[in-house]
């Protein structure tokens, strides 16, 4: 990494020092194992990850030869029944994870449900939820639904900002619920520092990642992180709708149930017992069984992770965001937008939002129209994802060019854009 | 079908029986439509179905152009967002149900813990779900499991056989839980029968149609049943793991919530708003981020099933099963192997399971390396599925033929068959 930390932070952002970055990038490589449409600048891999190269044939193995030819046998013979572990293997080094510590299984929300559940079991006398009003909100709706089926007074109590979060962690409450990076802003949370925190007050702490794995290094074993949730779309390119991941650290998983009890969660799922008798260890945190065509995929994107040096991936992370948020600001000097993310790199993670209030959502359309995907977050938010694996310095410097000649042409107050529905 | 009639039921089943019997299925061409391997006869799509010929093209062409080149914009392009209401759509005219009273999401496991979540809240003063002790396990263990998690002293009360449901129903029902054709034997449920009796016990009925939907062709609407779920990789094709489908009643759909609300059960889900409310109808029945690449799998499927005459396919399924039993039974004489399916077809799925005390594992193993593959469940069972639109009546003939000979030479006594673990 010498070559790039003598570059340093870009003072005047250009082409040129564009090309030179991306010359001196370590991760450059990596890109070839994606599929990158032609014409199209991709900034939306927080959104849903790019295809890896490996991935359409391997999919297309499975379902001609093991699904078409082995049938039933191949719950064996490929070994179906182990993808909850074995792609959880791959997620543990990504997270800081112990061995056997992470499943893949079910939906971030599901999987959210069933840690939120063993927490709340863990801390009996205590009805408090901590989180935050600016969480992604399905994690808000899961508390509330756990929590109205539980009935028993358990409610969530939402930090307005950040800052407020310390001073509302109490001797109430059972968890704290946070997700590690922002959906809109990108700020990043201090996991050693929340964690420490609430286990001083004697409260759990449950992680969402989705916004992390693939794109932040983080320690859960080290900062003592109880449960985690994570998704497997983002970051981690596993394609649409790929299945989530759960990790629950090893010194709760003897100790605690989860309420939807599935067979695969079950200590002999093949041996259909009337009972439930859980699993050892991560495996009770399985439920039923799990969509294969959808699970391997995951796996197969999880590959390229293999030998890959994590300290690498989030150095250029913070570079990348750094670069955009100055050629941005060199470009559309005079416009109404503003940073909505963390200035510093070590709060934010690999995404940059602006806020442009009244005109974020078309103005995203006519970017998206002249090929740069990125993706707009009601009311005023425009979101820009950097994946370190196949986004480059270029990318960073012919978006933020093709985004100061929409503000300086008006092209975003066409009628079109302003008539699309957004769905994602 | 006048054609089939006329041969009526065999009374002495042969080759020749079977050649003729084929020759006069009005389903026979269907069975072009699915990928059967060589030398493979295939009795076991009631644990995971064969691969639509559809299906290999059409999850390659999702994964290198909506994903790979389309990105995130195929949510709306290729309307991934629609897939849980869509693939719904397709399966209401399979099971009987009203439009839009299906979703397609998640697992089996999963949508039972909403449906029944939802029953129990409809009926607070009552603590009792019936079912049966033969049910199968995951549907008690997931009762279990939100049992537990409510902590109001819900509790199962089990049927041991099917004919102690009546007496078990009463007025401290709240639900009455059951798998309409049972996963090892076979034997089926009168629906309507049942549903009557549980209302007028003032309880409410949930069907598990796993191994229902594609095989028996049952009337939700008509009986009145109030919720049922159902499994997409077993008779519907939809490939290892295929997400579920949960059907509400419309007479529900706006009086009831589940608790696993993630966004996409919320009215708004793009809207990003902090609290939870619930979509119109059936979408408030779905949670998280659906796994695209196994949906569009089920939903290519279902293609096949768009111009099937349902009665053909039950008219079939006890015709082809009642061959299977007389095959066997005239092949096996002498053997200590004895029908564990009802023998009357009316009271029977479409499969057929006989019980071999001490033998059963290691004659399945026997079978399945002659190439007919069916499937063992503990203690003492062989199971053979019977997929209407791809098994024929040679099928059953050779494969009676081969279970005679494995059982005349005691093939079955290898170490090698009783070593092998079974998993599913």
């Amino acid at each position: 990494l010498r070559t790039v930390d003598k570059i340093a932070a870009p003072i005047s952002p250009s082409a040129d020092t564009a090309r030179a970055l991306d010359a001196a990038d370590p991760l450059r490589a990596y890109r070839e194992r994606f599929v990158l449409p032609e014409g199209i600048i991709y900034l939306d891999g927080n959104s849903l990850g790019a295809l890896p190269r490996v991935v359409a044939e391997r999919i297309d193995a499975c379902v001609r030869q093991a699904w078409g030819r082995d049938l039933i046998t191949s719950w064996n013979k490929a070994r179906w029944v182990d993808l909850p572990q074995r792609i959880g293997a791959r997620i543990e080094r990504l997270v800081g994870g112990e061995p056997r510590s992470i499943v893949v299984g079910d939906s971030t929300s599901i999987n959210l449900f069933k840690v939120l559940a063993a927490a709340l079991r863990l801390r009996p006398d205590r009805k408090i939820i901590v989180s935050e009003r600016q969480n992604f909100p399905t994690d808000l709706y899961i508390a509330e639904g756990l929590a109205a089926l539980i009935g028993k007074g358990h409610r969530l109590r939402l930090a307005d900002t950040s800052d407020e979060l310390a001073s509302v962690i109490d001797t109430d409450t059972a968890v704290v619920m946070l997700t590690h990076v922002n959906y809109r802003t990108g700020a990043m949370h201090d996991m050693a520092e929340l964690t420490t925190l609430c286990h001083e007050a004697g409260a759990l702490a449950i992680w969402d990642l989705a916004h992390t794995a693939g794109a932040v290094p983080v320690e859960l074993s080290a900062t003592g992180a109880d449960f985690a949730v994570g998704c497997g779309y983002k970051y981690l390119n596993g394609g649409p709708g790929a299945p989530a991941f759960v990790y629950v650290s090893p010194k709760w998983q003897a100790k605690v149930t989860q309420p939807l009890s599935g067979w695969f969660g079950h200590v002999r799922p093949f041996a259909f017992e009337p009972g439930f008798v859980p699993a050892q260890g991560i495996d009770r945190f399985l439920c039923g069984t799990p969509p294969v065509l959808s699970m391997l995929a995951l796996e197969a994107a999880l590959e390229i992770w293999e030998d890959i040096d994590l300290a690498a991936v989030r150095e250029k992370s913070k570079r990348l965001t750094d670069f955009f948020i100055a050629a941005v600001e060199h470009l559309c000097t005079g416009h109404d937008l503003a940073l909505a993310s963390p200035r510093d790199p070590e709060a934010r993670g690999s995404q940059v939002s602006f806020s442009l209030p009244e005109i974020g959502y078309p103005l995203m359309q006519a970017l998206i129209d002249r090929g740069v995907i990125g993706d707009f977050r009601a009311p005023d938010i425009v979101r820009f994802g950097f994946a370190p694996l196949y986004v480059g310095y270029m990318d960073a410097w012919q978006a933020a060019e093709i985004l100061a000649e929409i503000l300086n042409t008006r092209e975003w107050d066409k009628p079109e854009f302003k008539r699309r529905a957004a769905v994602t």
